[in-house]
């Protein structure tokens, strides 16, 4: 019996709780057997866009993951990005168990995929609020405690091990 | 209290009970409250010295650490080879969570790490014939079944999952 | 009796009537007795200004080119970027037959070449309209049938046999 | 009706009369409806086991093919090398046309392909002493004039015209 | 005694009176036995930002301190980018003599070299208006002499001989 | 008047009493105005045949040319390799200073400057007893302390200052 493979693919900076629900609901989907969950750009780090390191954004959702005593044999693999967007697909292939499934609503990842023959989903529901990146870092740089609203416990504890925010606010500086 | 992470460094070609046994040692030691497990060459496969891609040799870990019950928290983590020794270190811990103790008798390996001030350990002493990855993969090649004895058989899974054996013996057929 | 060759660079996204114009007139000018034809950006693809890999863009113009019966020996090749402005010139050198006089309009690659010793040309003249792969790409996008009047009749083809809209279409999405 | 076309692999150092006989039965067989002829390593010059440039072996290979009054659409293409092997056949895909069958007698080259579903084909019968690139360069480092005997008349000429035999002979020395 | 040494890091498009100012005042100050001066973004050149190659500024600085008459041995490097901030202060630390302090007013700089333990000091005060590359370039473009008056006489004559203002304003006609 | 420049290449592992002599010698043949010493293969280091950083070579070369009192300007610089030989030539004038005559005894560096129309000069005469990196490597491997009357005083500080000799003898340990 063949298994059955997902392939979770974000940047996670940082990783927070709509990346958390999106896992949870593949993981109830039980429609897989394995999951991989793909860290990309995992060579960017202290710019205002990727704030953290691969290292760093491993142990958030190492850790985060334990609470959701993951139901089945979850992967969690730093991608390095590849500058060819016709090799991305045999790039993430050679670095990962095989998978026949990938969780997107990325359209370009989507294409991507579809072009070599790979079933893509969109990702499981979850409120847009919950899903963006983008403003958590903006409270971050702002000291605005409220960004501990929107990432898991486990992450706010990561963050604060490698002085996170005095590392955002810095970099924040330079583009004043 | 601080976390103290060790680095356990390999090419996992394929992963052996030498290895398995050092690992084994590690969590019996104590001495570390998580263990990074760093899959060295990631980006070597399909050659006769590093026949298994990084994503398949990251399964063969994952799967035969689940046998250990592990004590503490494991990552597995795949890592390119950079062209530069004088950036190896710095390479190695952008990729992984930090770290202060590394595990390795290779003597450039511990020289590398040395110089940047971290604490090397010599691996836990293991029976030197279990720990031969070139004579597991003539074996591989030969077709002959003692591979097996060499391997936990979580790896010999995988291995057969995708056609390892032939794979390797197409490989040789080259270098005659 | 020395061959004189002439280089032709472009991104060809896609292959134009402006492109085969300036071709047309160039072997009509009788200056050379070989043209290479250099396709720029070769590692670029599935993006909105760059959609179509090096592969297909060989196919637009090989085929494009029949139609034209060329007078005379004529290379078609894929150039990848090089990051480094500097080796532009000695990049293009070495993985094209040896030329001579270079056709573009471009003030930097003219620029790069003349500070090399070679002779540089501007394009022979085609009506600008003909022109812009911006516009044809932003046709394609809409699914604006007129795009086919933009092309040589070999290039829609092929657009049609990698499904060419299709892609774009999708890739667009992205960017909203 | 779908294209169907075909992948010949090559150095080229130089493009000899076992590549041309190869070529030749190919064309004979029918089996295919266009031809693409790569030339590896395209990055690689001036060395004993590689002294030609890709723009170099472009020539040799074009002008050689002349004689052979290609009866289908031939495409000659330089592909640099990508250092990990799971990348190998997506990079020949961007680079090239589709295509479905590789003919090639490395063992290798055979195992990639197969391994991602192509059709390989060993290369067509050609007797082996006219198969055999490091002969033929070890005649041109001694200045020997039979190397004339295994190369096509057309690559003789483009051999000349680079002034190979001189640059060969230089490099030879800084092995002694 | 062990040997104290100065890191200032810059890109000098082209070496300015700020710079110069600056240099001269940590000669004053007599805090370190060597000073490195570092070359950054050395691969770029011929771009608006980035005009002058790593050879030319070497030449423009090496013979700009001749009139300092440097009171410690002073070494001007050429440093290539490196993709990954987490890997810049191991690239710059392994291309120079060791060194321990930085100085620059650069916020993300001053986090890097921070976070792996080194002493950053802001850059002497230098009057602003000194110090602005951008404005010496947009006056280079416009041939206005004034651009004169901005760095040091033996710069002025570097850019004549290597004909720099006719390289920018050709650059420039691309950006319009 | 223009400057008429040299470059002198080398690796410089270490810097030894062979390129002292040698640098004396063009420095009294008064033939060039100026003097690029390049240390190739920049980016290698910590292995038997590159021992030292790009960093600590440019130490030891800056502080023995004291010594010698250049008589004119002298440039030390490093050099990264480049994989591909046609660049070579290109990717070094574009990190130094324009020159004319290269300096050099290597047989494919005299092929790929003279093939780009530089001069080329074989290196002063120096008996060949100094000018052997890799006898002086073997000694310091064995801490046979005749590796100091081969090369500048000035240079044997520098290799005690960075415990040259603990750092080869214990990469050493690992080709046993």
């Amino acid at each position: 019996m063949k298994i059955k493979r997902g392939l979770f693919l974000g940047r996670f900076q940082p990783y927070h709780n709509g990346h958390h629900a999106g896992i949870r609901q593949i993981f109830e989907s039980k429609e897989i057997d394995e999951l991989i969950i793909a860290i990309g750009s995992a060579q960017e780090s202290h710019t205002l866009k990727d704030p953290f390191t691969a290292g760093e954004r491993i142990m958030m959702i190492t850790k985060a993951l334990e609470d959701l005593k993951p139901p089945i044999m979850t992967y969690v693999l730093p991608i390095e990005d590849i500058e060819r967007n016709s090799l991305y697909v045999a790039h993430i292939r050679s670095l990962t168990p095989a998978f026949e499934i990938v969780y997107s609503n990325n359209s370009l990842v989507q294409q991507l995929f579809e072009e070599r023959g790979l079933i893509v989903r969109p990702l499981p529901f979850v409120e847009r609020a919950q899903w963006d990146g983008t403003k958590i870092r903006k409270l971050m740089v702002q000291y605005d405690a409220r960004w501990h609203h929107f990432v898991p416990e486990a992450v706010a504890k990561v963050v604060n091990e490698i002085h996170g925010l005095e590392r955002l606010r810095r970099i924040a500086q330079n583009d004043k």
